[in-house]
């Protein structure tokens, strides 16, 4: 069932022993959120612990400074919390071993697709972060917020808003991180580290998308083409990837940018941004796809020259209904 | 001399004829700052104007909607105000056709740099754009901010701060964010005219920066090269070249990112981006360049390789001196 903000407190501040959930692959406002919410839980005399089924990237060191990831075995937990995490599946393999008495007690989450697979789930869709509403528990529950709590949720919300440029950015992101940083959140370094450097395995991968570029029916649509094997050859993961899906859409007058990428399985896949009103959904649609109106996927399958045909055929259409064609 | 910023909305509200000057080659935070308090003078009955030396380049439209570029020949302004800058030199010729009375009566800044040329001077270095500081003036001067004001100023608080990411945003300009977006700044937007596009040419400026960029000393130094003539070629401005500059900087591992721009005199303009503890000022004093710790630059002449030799020789010294090598 869902509930509100301080039966959240209620449950929080009732339990002593408490256990939280990432979602799998974890970005920064899953683990933002973890390790916020657990260095609160410490602060108010509790034992909280952080479980990531994949861990914790390197990139994200400065969230568990002095934090032991060793589980103490004798340690139970008595209360499971999920965050940032719309479905049971997204967690992993943590659950089951960290917490064997089974259904999680509680999910805070801000996605629209959240399952309600816990017995209690605190959403809010408005928020752009999880980290902004672990920021809203701490007055409720009369925590102060630390400096490494506030690096902690400072880092998601900043991650999470893409550095507070989506337009999920709410003024309430702008006072949350007002508020983050008076209590010491050090912005310039985890900007720095978050937003500011790019692997070289990423700099080829975008020299091979600039080299590949092409444009069509105007310079409206800009498709770029990967090869197979460029995850292994420049130790890029697949969501490194995704963060690239933007290049040609971010090219100046472009309204429907394509990036093609060749599977090891022979197929291709296909990653479509748009300026509204052209709906990269209606694209991706045609082949089985979906996703949002500025951002959707595909898998194709074929000669690459027929899709790209297709996937131009599709883009034709969109434009021309929307009046561009 | 110096003033405060109650004398400074003394000043604005008892004058009711104001002249508003930006910098030349105008950036958003000259212009934001221009447009949001002449807009601001005008909800308060005052006759304000903006002069811009160098125009009102396309991307800031969304600044000057409904405002009327043509100056009425008979209107007479009584006060003069410059806006983000800090020497009347770089106010162009703005001011004589403008208000040939002479000496300005305010200037309004951020910079350390600032040579007091106005009769008044408003300085404020803390704050990372004059938008912020044009925001403080609204409760003093008794103004709402509307819609056109909010949008103004969260454009040049946007782009001074590159977003919210520079190391010189604060608690203050969060919470200036968050007023501004609640007044009904378009964030949304305007951080996709600002930051989600980039022209053709600068992409094609990038494709050259990554097949150029070579690493040196364990990767830790990266130089790329430009041909003398990328700005006609691509119809890049210096400006634009200015902004990639950091482009090799921000490849992982690279302590010090140089650009290394052909000039059609046959010069080479150097471009260095480092990261703390190299100081990018001492390797450009070397060759009569300066500028700051992370970023500096200097104008080098001869054979290129000769040229690359001599940076690589004073990075290696840098290196050398901070324990890298």
């Amino acid at each position: 069932m869902t509930v509100d903000l301080r039966s959240v407190c209620k449950m929080l501040a009732q339990n002593d022993n408490v256990v939280i959930f990432t979602h799998k692959k974890p970005d920064g406002d899953t683990l933002g959120s973890a390790f916020g919410l657990m260095w609160m839980l410490q602060d108010m005399g509790k034992r909280a612990r952080v479980v990531s089924a994949d861990g914790v990237p390197g990139k994200y060191d400065i969230l568990c400074k002095g934090y032991d990831h060793g589980a103490n075995p004798d340690w139970k937990p008595s209360f499971a919390v999920a965050v940032d995490a719309a479905s049971l599946e997204l967690l992993g393999s943590g659950p089951e071993e960290a917490y064997p008495s089974g259904m999680l007690d509680l999910c805070i989450d801000h996605h629209k697709s959240n399952t309600m697979y816990a017995k209690n789930t605190y959403l809010d869709v408005s928020a752009p972060a999880v980290c902004q509403i672990i920021h809203d528990l701490a007055p409720e529950l009369g925590v102060k917020i630390t400096k490494r709590i506030a690096d902690a949720l400072y880092l998601g919300l900043a991650t999470d808003t893409g550095c507070f440029r989506y337009a999920s950015t709410t003024a309430k992101s702008h006072a949350a991180a007002a508020a983050l940083i008076e209590a010491g959140a050090d912005h310039a370094l985890i900007n720095k580290l978050m937003f500011d450097t790019r692997s070289r395995g990423l700099l080829m991968v975008e020299r091979l998308l600039g080299e590949s570029v092409t444009f069509y029916y105007g310079d409206r649509c800009a498709i770029a083409v990967l090869p197979a094997d460029v995850t292994t050859k420049y130790g890029v993961s697949d969501e490194d990837l995704d963060g690239v899906a933007s290049f040609t859409a971010r090219i100046e007058g472009v309204l429907a940018g394509v990036t093609v990428r060749a599977k090891p399985d022979d197929t291709f896949r296909v990653s479509v941004r748009s300026m509204s009103p052209v709906d990269s959904s209606v694209i991706c649609q045609r082949f089985g796809g979906g996703g949002h109106i500025n951002a959707a996927g595909c898998t194709m399958s074929g000669d690459l020259y027929a899709v790209v045909g297709d996937i131009l055929a599709a883009v034709e259409s969109e434009f021309t209904r929307n009046g561009i064609l």
